[in-house]
């Protein structure tokens, strides 16, 4: 009897679950939230380079030379370090540091790699147009990798393995690597950086993959306006926005970036942000229940509650999505011919 | 008639192959040279550690806390920054750098994890008796990660994951982690870091698997003394010994290192050496074959000619092992409650 009760309770849970389920993924799409796709040639085709396709072979090799510190100056800096993939593709500190432990001169937090291939532009500031100009900035600042087009050449050129491996990849027998096949192979190996999640499987139509707090959240999101700035694919990155635009940030203090010269700041991925803290272009909110509320009274103009705080972030755990798996590479080593770092 | 000829004579050349083979095994064999041992339980008998043995659970832990940079003070050096999984096991620079990019105060160069556990004793000056004691230290040191024990045990235990994943290793299922566990459970990581080369294949009877120059190499190594400190199953890391002893070492001005307080110095492993240029205590010399002279005027009172360094240098080639398959973890986030980074 007992049995028979909780198995018709559960039928009917589902059955009313399905229909709110139901409103709520039309609602979101509405509202221009988009899954990423669950098929790989459709994801392929927003994400590959058409100049520059992706293959097994760049990419592996893009995986290489984001984790080889000896791109840097000192050797000590990898793109890795400021986009940690084992941390959220972020490097959990509130400014860049890089080079001679130089912070970034305008205060500026590191965003993620993850999913940075839906940002329309990359940089804070919307600058660079895509992720393989976006890896020619960081490798040659003097505030993070401080090299030179040189001393990157130099070092490709000077270790067999990388040639060869530059070679067969792009199918260039007598290809020298530039700085700028470096920078491409990076940005490439960068676009395959992509991070399903549960809010993906709910968006392409499995109505249980949200939990009932979550789908609380998702509505609350959706109602007071977040979703506004932060929709399409990337939840966020699709656009350039000011900010702030009610009322004033309460932390502009911290730094001196003011947006590009429009004023206009680049809408942060929202994907796996539980892992992105600190917050902010100036990573100066540590607990993303206050940057919700701050994002509520600087952008909206309204009062988020602590109780739809919570909601939202509730809904953000499902963001946190399945990280690609990364076999830690084995660096090719270094020749007599390689530069030598320079710590100074 | 010709495919005859052929046959004869590969059968001809392994006739001589094999004798002289057996031969050089032998006698590498005799002057203390050991392979890393095939059996997976004889390796385990060797490398594990009784009071903490290993297991998945544990090793799998380990490797988290590894690549965390979460456990420095400033939230960016892990131990992995300089000993780099990727690059032979060490960082490639001449002068180790931490905490504020300060460099080691004597000038020391990071020596290699890889294969560390075969190490008779930890650090240049072996004042430390083992992995999980050697950890504790760069957390430590204000050269180098300089945290506090507080701030790596806040660490771990305001992350629910590493609390849960401790708990499950240790069976313990109220244990709240020390310092002194999160370094036992690095340790235990590390002493997995072996790496089989094609050498130890060779001391374990393959008589192939060294080409003609490795095995001229390895015969120089051994005639000239090389053996009497590189030995035993680390090719090195075996003894303290004292450096120089016959003629002074031309760069012993860089840094002030005079080794333990009867002037003696780990001998280093030559697995992997390769990989893991500059060489010395202090990381004055890039190139081996420099090394290998070096080594043959200061301790051996011998000229090495450039014919035999380029042997030699032949058969450290073989000493370049498989490294563990290590995917790259995926660290639990921060919370709230986990201390904040700190860059100054």
């Amino acid at each position: 009897m007992r049995k028979k009760f909780v198995v018709f309770s559960v039928i009917a849970a589902s059955a009313i679950g399905a229909f709110a389920n139901d409103s709520l993924i039309k609602q979101a799409l509405d509202a221009g939230l988009k899954p990423i796709p669950e098929s790989k040639s459709k994801l392929y085709k927003i994400i590959d380079n058409p100049k520059n396709p992706i293959t097994e072979a760049k990419v592996r090799l893009g995986k290489k030379l984001y984790f080889d510190p000896r791109l840097s100056k000192s050797g000590l800096i990898s793109c890795n370090t400021c986009h940690n993939l084992a941390t959220g593709g972020v490097d959990g500190v509130d400014v860049s540091t890089g080079h001679k432990w130089a912070h970034n001169p305008h205060h500026l937090n590191s965003p993620t790699v993850y999913n940075a291939v839906f940002n329309i532009k990359q940089f804070w500031d919307g600058r660079s147009p895509d992720l393989e100009n976006q890896a020619q900035g960081p490798m040659q600042a003097h505030v993070e990798m401080a090299a030179t087009k040189k001393h990157i050449e130099d070092v490709v050129n000077s270790i067999p393995q990388y040639l060869k491996e530059f070679r067969k990849a792009y199918h260039n027998p007598k290809m020298k690597p530039t700085f700028k096949d470096v920078a491409d192979t990076i940005g490439l190996f960068e676009r395959t950086l992509v991070t399903p999640s549960r809010f993906d499987k709910y968006l392409n139509g499995d109505k249980n993959a949200l939990t009932k707090d979550e789908k609380e959240g998702l509505k609350i999101f959706i109602n007071k306006g977040c979703v506004t700035c932060h929709n399409g694919i990337g939840i966020g990155g699709g656009s350039m926005q000011p900010f702030p635009i009610v009322k004033p940030f309460k932390y502009a203090n911290v730094g001196d970036f003011k947006g590009n010269k429009n004023g206009l700041v680049k809408v942060p991925t929202l994907r796996n942000i539980l892992e992105t803290a600190p917050y902010f272009h100036n990573g100066t909110v540590w607990d993303i229940k206050e940057a919700i509320k701050i994002m509520g009274e600087t952008q909206l103009g309204i009062k988020i509650s602590d109780d739809e705080a919570n909601k939202i972030k509730a809904f953000f755990g499902a963001l946190t999505g399945k990280k690609p798996y990364i076999k830690y590479p084995t660096l090719p080593p270094r020749t007599t011919k390689t530069p030598k770092p320079d710590l100074n």
